[in-house]
């Protein structure tokens, strides 16, 4: 585990352009053309954007060694030619969750919500990475990315429902999802 | 839990008096005559110090509901007025142990060391405040900061030479240990 720091910046230039822009639950996040990701501490050259969100990679907080095998078994790198469409999903938590212990978060997303087991049914057709800011002074806690092929676009929808639907979802309290389509320029 | 950034600088100014610096494992940090503690962003006030590491309180990684409400129940808080003497402990964990998955950390902490359970035993006399920092752009993993009245100096040596002797501090990579005393200036 390689922590790395990515900054998604919204504005009008960059690789991923937005095609859809939905403020699902809190506080919206303006309206922005493209999204380009850099890797990293931002440089000076990155003044003109609208937001900028950072995340870092990091250990995985609730995986038992079981389901890292099998995850890692069965997922895809990100940069895959055919995935040109991706998903940038800013999230924050309640603070009754951040409140809550360690075995009842693990109770919660995988016993009774079935995050990871959910996920692992996406694999390799969805890949993704999460980026953690909660520790950062930034306005999310989790950063998620995803990139998938556009006959996997309904696939992906129903990915969302599901979550949407799970008993872990109760506890966020601020989520945008964001569309991209790769459009190199 | 309010994630709060803390700056530990060492220099030669701070209420902390430095009395001991000792390197445990890994690279040395720059002896310091004294420690100050600023809460939040630093500001272009403090550029006089040799060092300043950083850390923000966040949520527990492990401890069940239970062992975290035992905790809170014994714990006492920083800045009681017989607390006169401090430790502050930078670690970094090796790699290995940040690819380990999360219940195979929890076992090696817990089951094997036992490190949430003797930390208990010396609950109310030493309060601790743990910071993470692997996930800022920091050079270690964590940063906890104890302290204790001058009569718990010998259950604070107790302390550290039963969590040296644990499993999980062959995962300890890095390590110094500096211990203080409050000297108001």
């Amino acid at each position: 585990v390689q922590n790395q720091l990515f900054n998604f910046i919204g504005g009008n230039t960059g690789v991923w352009q937005v095609i859809k822009m939905e403020t699902v639950v809190g506080a919206p996040l303006a309206q922005v053309e493209r999204v380009e990701i850099i890797e990293g501490e931002l440089t000076s050259v990155w003044q003109d954007f609208v937001w900028s969100l950072s995340g870092v990679t990091s250990y995985g907080r609730y995986v038992t060694r079981a389901e890292k095998d099998l995850l890692a078994s069965r997922q895809a790198d990100l940069n895959r030619p055919e995935a040109t469409c991706a998903a940038l999903i800013p999230i924050s938590k309640s603070e009754i969750w951040w409140n809550l212990a360690q075995d009842e978060r693990r109770a919660i997303l995988e016993t009774k919500s079935e995050h990871i087991k959910i996920g692992l049914e996406y694999l390799p057709a969805i890949a993704r990475r999460l980026h953690h800011c909660r520790e950062l002074d930034g306005e999310f806690d989790f950063l998620t990315w995803f990139e998938f092929a556009p006959e996997h676009s309904e696939a992906f929808e129903e990915l969302v429902v599901r979550l949407h639907k799970s008993e872990e979802w109760k506890y966020v309290v601020r989520e945008i999802d964001i569309r991209l389509v790769r459009a190199d320029q």
